[in-house]
């Protein structure tokens, strides 16, 4: 079987574990919007296709699905996820196992706010967020939250834009400018133009872990793993052990249950100092710290590669060591010469 | 011969280079203040060192060489760079070459204003720069320079803390606010408190390229290699191009004549849309843009170690294929464990 990873910017390393995973009995085909990106030269095949917001994106996508006789599609990027997911019927219809949650939960994983909101309804403790100034006060006023408060874009990624506030004076300029830098700046590309493209969140201060949810692809939990981060440089993780933690564990199993995406969910938790675990962000897709899972003997590409054949993974693929410390190593290469 | 690279952080390529480069005729032996890191797991003997700092740094890096018989030292952090130059006789005592230009040159690199110095004293252009709002003022009277200006600590790496201002009243409030961050950041621990923590420069737009200026141990010029950069990423060239640039060759030549470092020099130029070549940045030690040169057939790590043999090193080391596209890949590696 042939599998395609879209989106596939700079993971080379994920066409390579899904290329052992397949071990010769497939290929990897990648797509990207530029061709010169190491994941791209790492795949086996590699079709540039237009960006997500292209009315040509998902065709240029189930093409490349029937020209390379795809069986299994995982998407790479936060942003084309909602376009692959309102098309969900027409890859199945074509035999492709969509690792794509519904368009509902995608949704859910961009938005701050709807995340704020799915976690509150499912029980999972996750930052207060407001959308608006008014509320925000109103919420200081019944003491539900206090200052400092953090304002982030509320369809924004990682920690761009975020800004910290210590009173209502630095809220209303740390809002208007921020509101000015995502018109300039287009963070918001998917957002609903009619509403607040911020969110005022709570500021919650401890140890910061990475998860992965994975469920199998009808939708049933499978495992969790659960990474401790241990430094970061430049909004990435470029240090993790792997942990055993009890109560973020018991989160991801609501979470799986509530989302019931096939495959891998990245997600972000906080533990904080009285001990309470935090869900802070949640992303529709492999996470950038899946690396420190498979250092740690994980093998979700084999795992869902199995799921997608109707065969059972083996129990090793979903089982991690403990204390497995993985660090990010960077390297220059340069563009492979393609065999013909 | 034994190779001591020190502070080598995350630079595990740099140490892989040295060690092909030795061919197995000696050991690559790493210092870093955390024994946790890619370039410490990947040298033959690791061994934790002070902070440069510490006033035991010098000493204990004196009894690594001793320890290790040492025959050449490279240092890979500006913040060491001072306190290694300052002690370079006793280095040269116990036989160490010693790739590490002299005080007064690290002391040039370091400290953006006397880069800017430097580079009009040897007819290098160079964006011009003021250490007062009161320069600053008058030279936009006399016409000097025009507003956008740049802040920068002047003893900062990267952007770190950069702001750009449009006029007086923006130049005042982020020449305030920067320096408090400065006093509570401790970007500046190099630097001399009697006088401003702060550059104003001005603001230059052009494409920006890489160098490797290269001398011989005797501070001979021996080549120099140039590469445009293609994409940038948190600061970091993500892909760059190597490519033949005459002016900035022309302006490198210079560079090494004045500074007549041993070894390898880091710069940065800019070439405006009138085809001008500014000097940005000097850095006295492999830059983080080498394994450019090296993906392109340069081999510095063997040059060195011929060098310091007092053999020539081969033509091939110093001759950069053009045209060479390299991109930065990224994994996660484990601790690896050692032979004992």
């Amino acid at each position: 079987m042939n599998v395609l990873l879209t989106s596939v910017g700079r993971r080379a390393y994920l066409v390579d574990y899904f290329k052992e995973a397949l071990g010769g009995s497939g290929k990897v085909v990648a797509t990207n919007t530029i061709a010169e990106t190491t994941g791209m030269f790492a795949a086996d095949d590699a079709i540039v296709v237009p960006a997500a917001k292209d009315p040509a994106f998902v065709d240029s996508l189930l093409d490349v699905c029937q020209a390379h006789d795809v069986s299994l599609l995982c998407s790479l990027h936060d942003w084309e996820a909602p376009y692959i997911a309102a098309s969900a019927q027409r890859f199945k219809e074509i035999g492709v196992c969509l690792v794509m949650p519904t368009l509902e939960i995608v949704n859910i994983c961009l938005d701050k706010y709807k995340t704020f909101l799915f976690a509150e309804r499912n029980g999972v403790r996750s930052p207060k967020t407001y959308l608006s100034e008014a509320a925000t006060a109103e919420a200081l006023l019944r003491g539900e939250v206090a200052f400092p408060l953090v304002l982030k874009p509320r369809w924004g990624q990682g920690s761009i834009g975020l800004r910290i506030v210590h009173g209502l004076a630095e809220l209303a300029s740390a809002y208007h400018s921020l509101n000015q830098e995502i018109k300039d700046g287009g963070f918001a590309h998917l957002a609903d133009l009619d509403t607040s493209q911020i969110v005022i969140q709570e500021c919650l201060i401890g140890q910061e872990y990475g998860v992965d949810i994975v469920n199998d692809l009808n939708g049933e939990f499978a495992a969790c793993f659960i990474k401790k981060k241990l430094a970061m440089r430049a909004g990435e993780t470029d240090s993790a052990i792997t942990v055993e933690q009890p109560m973020i564990e018991s989160l991801s199993r609501q979470v799986a249950a509530a989302t019931r995406h096939p495959g891998n969910m990245d997600a972000d938790f906080f533990v904080l100092e009285n001990g309470e675990a935090v869900l802070l962000e949640l992303n529709p897709r492999f996470g950038g710290g899946y690396p420190f899972s498979h250092l740690a003997g994980v093998n979700i590409p084999a795992a869902l590669i199995a799921w997608c054949e109707g065969i059972a993974p083996s129990h090793d693929w979903l089982t991690m060591a403990l204390d497995v410390n993985g660090f990010k190593d960077v390297r220059v290469v340069g563009v492979p010469s393609r065999d013909q």
